[in-house]
């Protein structure tokens, strides 16, 4: 399986696609690293992201794991193509505390119309870092839908 | 297997647990029916909730979809027990658009330990309903963590 | 979502594609009611299909699923269409045991492409039905490439 | 997260474990390396796995892949622990084919009574190697409840 983007502006791509994810910046999450087939992002624990026991929502992890997912898969598709999610599944390994949430999420198999991902949440808690989450999920390719990103 | 609640406080316990998940008041979702082993939650549909093409984020449908299974487990567990996620698989079916969302949770079997439950999320769109996902998860039940709801 | 078959041989295809599954087989499976939309599998339990505890093991009744599942697709395919599965979640309810397990595929989504289905493993244990299992899962509908079935 | 297992028999129970696994001799599976938290099950490929296209049935794959995460887990489980599968997910990424196909199981996160493992099955053909399949599951381990292994 190959992780050569197929075209060199993948970064750019993904980056404004990102920006145009306003449920992104609702999370008051940001895009960090982007590779071929890689892609990591940055969710800043605050409490309007908490659920009842005062841990990030599972929602809110789910959330960014499935957009680094998504841009992983993104990272390696054709220059005119638009990435949705087609499925995912999340373990919720540990409560997620502390001041930052990073997802990174990795392509496993880049198909012709499917991707499959992975992807994982690690919590940053003081000097202690904790995987808290772990997806596995499909990325679909569109091609001349008239969207693109 | 009995979709009989073990106490009648169920559906105060279940509002009152949801009123402190703080993240679903950052998404703007409600709280709607409360039977035993069932839970309703509306998410109207505003842009602060989208992905790049202008479709409610998979990540926010996740997040109510997992709420709505948490709490139809939770209205059958004990007084004093507590509901945390283990893991859920999302489907995405259609682009979810429209006026809002309503996702609705169900028991399918609730042990001991751990209910496994299934939910979908239906848009209402105009005078039209889509179902735009499903959700097959297992939730926790934990008792004498000091913790509940 | 329409639940109409594409083209009346829908129940031949069916048929004549699960005759083809060596596995089915092996298992000692048989394909039972076939309907637009909907498959039943039927699995006699016997030893050679047990895990260490003397209940069948979760790869058998993950194994009927899938393929119930696959079936419910294909029977809404065209008639030259192939399915594969693209992915599959299984929650294990209950220990597996008794005469026999029947699998229902039903679809709940199809696409052009991709198909959800939904299924569940009951188990016939002297009068008693059981539900020991549910699988989520995702069907692909491969046109042009010199397979069928 | 500590992958030592708790007690030094635990290569010694894993096997007695996978020998009373009825169903891993009818699919003519063999356990190969049993390390702590990590497990290897091979598959020689025969016509009776095959689904409709000749290729390995996807619920073959699932079962030795759930029975590789499944004894991860168990290996860093007590003496005296019975381990069941709560949930898999699995994702096919390639048509299984060749000789043979190894499934590698291993602990993500272990828990006091969740297991959460990943696996993946690698098909050998000739000399390539292909990944076939990828898993995320749950193991729950059992105590105390006249059952082991």
């Amino acid at each position: 399986m190959s992780m050569e983007p197929q075209e060199p502006g993948f970064e750019t791509r993904v980056r404004e696609s990102f920006a145009r994810q306003a449920f992104m910046a609702t999370l008051g999450a940001a895009l960090a690293r982007v590779t071929p087939g890689e892609v990591e992002i940055e969710l800043p624990v605050r409490a309007a992201l908490t659920q009842q026991h005062g841990s990030v929502h599972a929602g809110a992890i789910a959330s960014v794991l499935d957009s680094a997912a998504g841009y992983a898969a993104l990272s390696l598709m054709p220059a005119d193509a638009a990435v949705v999610s087609v499925e995912f599944k999340v373990n919720l390994l540990e409560p997620a505390r502390g001041e930052r949430v990073v997802a990174r999420g990795r392509v496993l198999r880049a198909g012709r119309t499917l991707y499959v991902c992975i992807a994982e949440a690690i919590a940053f808690d003081g000097g202690r870092e904790t995987r808290v989450a772990a997806l596995q999920g499909t990325m679909m390719c569109l091609l001349g839908r008239g969207v693109s990103g």
